[in-house]
């Protein structure tokens, strides 16, 4: 696995007011799908529901273990999302959502680390992933 | 505030394990007192005990709203860590630690957004933060 975050995703009551507090602070996001995207350097922040970023974690939000924040590493290949995970499950981790083709059509799986952190690892052909490992986000 | 992220870390029960699991998926970081930072790309990830990163970060850890995972930007002096808490506690945000002075001879303050998340803001002499925003850690 590389070492690098692609995406932090924190998951908000209410999007509207999530995003215009980041507004007021002087950043400046694109939203799609009820989801805001942010570049930030090298790396994308988002902003989503979070019911819905805990159920596309595969994790219950019972208070009992989901962080309400997400990481993500977008890799260059299907193959290359179920090899990470492959990976992150002989370290240890747990598989809360297995790799599978997403609605974007892109493919992705996530893992909790040890803690029950959650990492989505991701292959997603709309974003830009440069020979250093940023992520790129389309105008969208 | 700048639109970027300088450090991500996670709150972890068990610090060799956590630092033993990044490790075994090929991660390389470096611990000092207790805490295991990684370089990953322009920004870098932290591993640090989960009650020592509430406490930091001004919040009780009783499942009420720790997320277990903090984000940190670093700015360039203690001049702009009161510009941007102002800036965020103006915006709406609760300001959990006031900037004040640190251990390691920075200056730092942390607020949380509308949903809880806690950003830190970091004046830190000992990091490098590049013209671009990446920050760069030294070999301890």
């Amino acid at each position: 696995m590389e070492q690098r975050i692609s995406i932090v995703t924190l998951g908000v009551g209410d999007l509207a007011c999530a995003r215009a507090f980041y507004e007021r602070l002087g950043w400046r996001g694109q939203e799609v799908e009820e989801t805001v995207f942010f570049q930030a350097g090298a790396m994308a922040f988002v902003l989503w529901a979070r019911g819905k970023l805990a159920a596309d974690s595969g994790v219950a939000d019972d208070g009992q273990g989901f962080d309400g924040v997400t990481l993500a590493q977008n890799v260059r290949s299907a193959e290359e999302v179920d090899a990470v995970v492959a990976a992150a499950a002989e370290a240890g981790a747990t598989v809360s959502r297995p790799p599978a083709p997403t609605f974007y059509g892109g493919y992705a799986g996530v893992f909790l680390d040890p803690d029950g952190h959650a990492w989505e690892i991701a292959f997603n052909p709309g974003f830009t992933l440069t020979d250093e490992g940023a992520l790129v986000l389309p105008r969208f």
